[in-house]
C-alpha cells in the first residue's frame, strides 16, 4: 500500500489519539501535501519542529495500527464489500418480480453504505 | 446496550491497550462472568486490587471509545449487514440461473465474512 495513502487511512482511524499539533502537521503532510518547508512557514514554526512531530506522530500511529489492527481488518471487510457489490451487479433482475428488484436495490444500498463507513 | 456485552466488545476493540493485568481481570469478570472475589482468589490478590483493576479498565476502554468511537461504526455496520443478509434470503433463486445461484451464494457468503469479522 502506498506509504501518504496508508498514513492518510491511519489518521482517520487513530488521529483523534495524537495532540492536536501533530494531527494538524501530519494532516497538511499527507493528506494536503503540504512540504515541510509550507508547514513550517504556515504555522511559524521551525522546519526541525515539523519534521518532529511527523516522525512522533507517524510512529503513535503505526504502534496503535500494531496493538489494534483496525486499518487491516476495514480494508479486508472493504475489499469483501467490493467484491460483493460486483456479484450483485451480475444479476439479471429482469426475471426478478418487483419486490426481489427493491431487495437487489436496498441489498445494494446498504453494501455501499458498508463501504462508506471503513 | 448491555453493559456487559458492551464491555466485551470494548474488550475485543481495545483490549490490547490495557495492561496484562486490567486485560486478565476484565476478561475473567465481563467474558467469563467470574465474581470479584472469585478473581481475587484465582489471582491470589485482595479483593480492593480486583476492584481498582476493573475501574480503571473500564475508564481506559471508554476514554478510547470516547476518541475513536470504532464500537459505534461497527455496530452501524454489523446491523446493516444483517439487514442485507434478511432481504439476501427474501430472493427466489429458482427463477437465477445456475451463474446466478452462485452469485447470489457468493454473496452471502461475503456479507457473512463482513458479520463475522466485525
Amino acid at each position: 500500500m502506498n506509504n501518504v495513502f496508508e498514513i492518510g487511512l491511519l489518521l482517520d482511524f487513530y488521529g483523534q489519539l495524537l495532540t492536536q499539533k501533530q494531527m494538524e502537521i501530519l494532516d497538511l503532510h499527507y493528506n494536503n501535501d503540504y512540504s515541510l518547508g509550507e508547514i513550517a512557514e504556515e504555522l511559524g514554526v521551525s522546519r526541525q519542529a515539523v519534521h518532529d512531530n511527523i516522525k512522533r506522530g507517524k510512529a503513535i500511529l503505526y504502534e496503535f495500527e500494531q496493538k489494534l489492527g483496525l486499518l487491516k481488518k476495514f480494508t479486508e471487510q472493504k475489499r469483501k464489500a467490493m467484491e460483493v457489490l460486483e456479484l450483485l451487479k451480475g444479476i439479471n433482475i429482469d426475471k426478478l418480480d418487483i419486490g426481489e428488484r427493491e431487495s437487489i436495490e436496498k441489498i445494494q444500498e446498504g453494501v455501499e453504505f458498508i463501504i462508506n463507513r471503513i
